[in-house]
């Protein structure tokens, strides 16, 4: 039963009206909607949701998530009455250098802001994911108590716009909970029609309800709009709904509330402009009058309001005692793995995680790093229970499965191929739905602990980029294997063959992406990238197999300074090189015969495995200069991919061997013939280099 | 009524056996689609669709989109059949080097396909994009036919599998299909509910037909599925589905085809392997066997089978004939403009396109370039009638709309502030969907000669990326319209602030990014960008005001070399310069103001304009040498993003003024000041280059 009272009216009117004054004051933002749902983020916030605003972090809160970032009001303003640490000083900056109040929601920013969110669409995926994780997290930790029972359940909410809904990728990943029948998960819709080109007529006309309810979801409309009759924020029918939608723990739930942007505005209600402009001092006057505020005040809060609202704090607390109780009786059963709690609330892996890293012998015919990669996969998962992942249909082709292990689906949804189990499944199977994925392991990683890796095609990184941008942004550690990533690839032509997305990912800041040379560089390249918690990054790997080289022996170096993200594969004895032949993932092998190839002309080249530019340009000076002197000009690097970025290492006198057009349909062998990515390419380069560099 | 026989049934079976035989002699590829979407696909291009194989581009012809592009083999064997100018031995080097059967189909590559495919929900997106080009050129051309009447009524054809309804491009582009209301568009979605990880239950439960209802679609099934029953392919079933879908010309048509994949192989059939791999030998032995078929030929084709399908042609060339006359009865109507219709054809601009293009006088304070940018469009409207475009949601922003001119949308869905013409109207809305968006304007380009734009935020080029990378690859004259194109957007923050698109996006091969440093060269811009008819542009504009420049006045060059990418812009007196600063967009007036402040400290510096790095590199290297004489190793490029690729342009010794890292929240001044992008960081930066230079 919902106690509500005048004082609550007053509070979600103090909201409106700090939503006015806030954007007022710098002059832009986005009022509208912070003005209409803030009854909804009110009754969420103080009457809904389980949470403590003085502690931010606690494992046992429920999550909230504004996919409509622009309306980062009404955040802010919930976190500001809530007693999350935000004070009218905050509002008062809006949107300024160095605010705890930036014009988007931002990830370890602000206290209280869950997850990264503007892009629009990307808040529902994270949402999703959020979901998925904490009934993963259940699993690991409590997967026997009786649904609700447990300290580790607890909801996901979030709040989405006409272009949440719009967005594809929010298409992508509801489809996604529908199948996964996510109980645990609410997206409140706020339709009220008007994005920034006006009425959504123009471009909107689907039906939502049906939409959500072909998914899967549990479908409930509130209706404040009452068609063209009397607008009434029914505050009560939001609260049942609510309620309803937490009753039902085998489908997701949509609420479609009908809502008009920037009620009670007099003139700006209903209109595009409201949406992203300041209404104007007049409008804002008017608007405060029809609250029955006095408009001579800006950010004016009553007193008893705030003492009403701040009582949050208390109740948080209050909250947080008693999940702790609940806590400590989980801690006792003898189910509880106390350790991997306590380790995932740090993402600290476990003593001898990576004792069971493969090691493969040398072997000129070799392996595909992919494959490789599978068995790293398999080698750590049994250490690392917080580790789970899998691929957007392409699990057999990208090598993700963690073998043995039951999918992550409801038992109901098993197949032939795939058991399902909702606890205890570690695979993903995200449907060819790439940035739905992307969204969705945010919101794994920014719910807790676990690690997560998703996969698909290099070439179909596009398809997720926005995911994996925000991702760096918030500096998530998600993994993203990314196979099939060259024209190696073969015969499906150029709309699967990267050969600009390896530039234009190392393009993102914060991004490491991974790319090794042999299958001893892919473990050694996992290692690293786990080892790492605070970005995300991207392991690139072949579909064709790439020469095993031998590992300290023949003159082949180890696999020790893999992590450096640069190493001397193998060098010349004595003294300085002639040239350095710089190469990345299966151009290593090329960069290596091209060496011998140059001895045999005389020429002595040293050869370097370059897996990762990010972390080669995290080390030292002197390190670097080790592996590339500042005195051996002539230089040469051989990716088959564009060489925008190459020059930064082979500088004026250097030469890159390099793709700068589409590739085709054909087999490999033919096409590394035809676009010259060939050992003698290499060495050709190698003497032009050494040429120029005089 | 469907004619169909004993031979047309022969010839389906042959279908299944050379997508068999392709696959098995190459190795690899797709074949199981290919066999269970034979009946569909003959049943399509021999006895539905009105084409002709002797002219791929006769106007009049309706069009097909395999989006399901890796079945490739689906469209080959009709292409064969139907005598589009393939034949056994193209089908034999299928997904080898040169041939014309390339893994995927490619546009410009092989007669008869339409578009690139293979990136998963594109071609729905496409054919979408090809409804809406078909009603605009209708518009244009024959507004006042009824309906069904005209030559340039046609019919829009594609098959899509489970992928492409999973990806959230389709889904988009399917919502907006709805709202408008596109009634020649038919989509046959294959639903054999088996992908790459085999049964699709694992992450596909959606009610497709239910949400393609919501979309507001006429929806169909066809089930030959018949539950678990026994599989019949009721070809006349399929007929008489595309009939009505056809008859229905308010709403666009989906038809659920439920079919068995590889059917009839007796242990291939409905399994993940037969999805993307050789059935083996046996298995297309015994597969021939159920098909009545000798086991021990291959390749092999009845030549009465072969006569009957290659009666296509003759087909063909009846229906366009019968066109033509339709097409000279129209040449002879009042209403009728020939000559735009034959300009079309060639996408040749009519004279005097340019004559109105706008000139801005000399100004400090200056002009956004996507101000300027929009009253470009509006100057060149009147002239190109087929110049049309729109936003995804930013119109106001983005400054895009043609004023004045009616909104492409059914008139019903007319709102206060756009007024709805389906025929009339230039004005799209897309809504928030960058993506569908990317791939509708793909296909509205391939369909005809209209010259299509698309606007969003340059952040969000992200999202509609692998659109865009496809345009590339297809070589479409598609404009996009980014704007907000920096840290200069200011307060919105890091989500929607680009540091890295520049780079990312002239990654993509076959992209010309351009970025005008003021309104008169954003009007150069745009004027070189609609000379080209054989790829893509990205106009990338501020929405902050910039300096317009004096022109051919106070030392700075006109606007007459924009075209080549890079110029001198400003120069010294006399003799080669000590330094050459080069700036892109916005910073090009940092440039300026930098070599005043340089010039205050003897320093002669040459400020050079580089607003597209694409055009740069295709002219001589002797012009590149008058903008940047090698010489001069004294360098300093400034652009606000990341540097990415500048080394090429300022080499060893010079510098770059660049932001590596994400933007924040505040106003554009401020961020400017904070990250370094001024005026005397560039001075700076040009001081310590010649130093390096020595």
């Amino acid at each position: 039963k919902l106690d509500w009272t005048e004082t609550d009216d007053r509070a979600v009117d103090t909201a409106r009206a700090l939503a006015m004054d806030s954007v007022q004051r710098v002059g832009n933002g986005h009022p509208g909607t912070a003005m209409s749902l803030a009854p909804a983020a009110y009754l969420l916030f103080q009457k809904v949701m389980r949470h403590n605003p003085a502690d931010p972090h606690w494992p046992g809160r429920d999550r909230f998530v504004l996919s409509c970032g622009h309306s980062s009001l009404t955040l802010y303003i919930q976190l500001y009455l809530g007693g999350w640490g935000l004070e009218l000083e905050d509002l008062r900056s809006l949107r300024t250098w160095n605010s705890k109040t930036p014009g988007h929601p931002e990830f370890g920013h602000t206290a209280g802001v869950e997850t990264t969110t503007g892009p629009l669409g990307q808040g529902i995926g994270n949402a999703v994911g959020m979901a998925m994780a904490a009934r993963r997290e259940r699993g690991m930790l409590d997967p026997n108590a009786a649904e609700g029972e447990s300290p580790f359940d607890h909801q996901i909410y979030v709040l989405a716009s006409d272009g949440d809904i719009e967005e594809g990728v929010s298409s992508e990943a509801s489809s996604l909970a529908g199948t996964q029948q996510l109980g645990n998960l609410t997206l409140i819709y706020d339709e009220n029609k008007i994005s920034i080109e006006d009425d959504t007529d123009v471009a909107l006309s689907e039906d939502v309800p049906a939409r959500y309810a072909a998914y899967g979801w549990h479908v409930q409309v509130v209706d404040w709009v009452n068609g063209s009759g009397a607008y009434t924020e029914d505050v009560p029918a939001l609260h049942e709904a609510l309620r309803k939608a937490e009753a039902v723990t085998d489908q997701p739930s949509i609420i479609v509330l009908r809502t008009i942007i920037a009620w009670p505005a007099p003139n700006a209600q209903n209109t595009g402009t409201a949406h992203g402009s300041a209404l104007g001092e007049d409008e804002v006057r008017a608007t405060k009058e029809v609250m029955g505020m006095n408009p001579d005040l800006t950010f004016d809060v009553a007193p008893d309001v705030l003492a009403h609202t701040r009582s949050a704090v208390e109740r948080g607390k209050d909250a947080q005692r008693e999940w702790d109780a609940a806590f400590q009786h989980w801690t006792t059963k003898k189910s509880a793995d106390v350790a991997l709690f306590e380790r995932m609330q740090t993402r600290t892996l476990p003593d001898g995680w990576d004792a069971d890293l493969p090691v493969w012998d040398a072997d000129l015919k070799g392996t595909a790093t992919r494959k490789a990669s599978g068995a790293v996969i398999n080698a750590i998962a049994p250490h690392v229970p917080e580790m789970w992942g899998g691929s957007a249909d392409l699990a057999g082709s990208n090598n993700t499965t963690i073998e043995g292990a039951p999918s992550f689906i409801p038992k109901s949804r098993s197949t032939d191929m795939w058991k399902g189990d909702p606890y205890a499944g570690r695979v993903l199977h995200f449907g060819i739905r790439e940035h739905g994925m992307g969204a969705i392991l945010n919101g794994i990683a920014v719910h807790g602990g676990t690690r997560v890796f998703g996969a698909t095609f290099l070439t179909f990184s596009d398809y997720m980029r926005p995911s994996v941008r925000l991702a760096a942004l918030m500096g998530l550690p998600v993994t993203y294997v990314w196979t099939h990533d060259s024209i190696g690839l073969g015969e499906d032509g150029p709309t699967h063959q990267p050969v600009e997305h390896l530039a234009a990912l190392r393009a993102i800041p914060g991004l490491d992406v991974v790319r090794p040379a042999d299958a001893n560089e892919t473990a050694a390249a996992w290692k690293t990238v786990l080892e790492h918690t605070d970005r995300p990054a991207g392991i690139v790997l072949t579909r064709q197999n790439v020469r095993t080289f031998p590992r300290d022996a023949e003159g082949f170096s180890d696999t020790s300074n893999v992590h450096r993200g640069g190493y001397v594969l193998r060098d010349v004895d004595g003294g300085e090189p002639d040239v350095v032949l710089i190469g990345t993932g299966s151009e290593v092998q090329l960069a290596v015969e091209a060496s011998d190839l140059l001895a045999a002309d005389g020429v002595r080249a040293r050869v370097v495995s370059m897996p990762c530019r990010e972390w080669f340009d995290e080390q030292e000076a002197s390190y670097r200069e080790t592996v590339i002197p500042p005195t051996v000009k002539a230089r040469v690097s051989v990716e088959a991919g564009i060489k925008l970025g190459w020059r930064e290492i082979v500088g004026d006198h250097g030469r890159s061997v390099s793709i700068e057009t589409f590739g085709a349909s054909a087999d490999y062998e033919r096409l590394y013939t035809e676009y010259g990515i060939t050992a003698r390419a290499v060495a050709d380069a190698a003497h032009d280099s050494i040429t120029a560099a005089g």
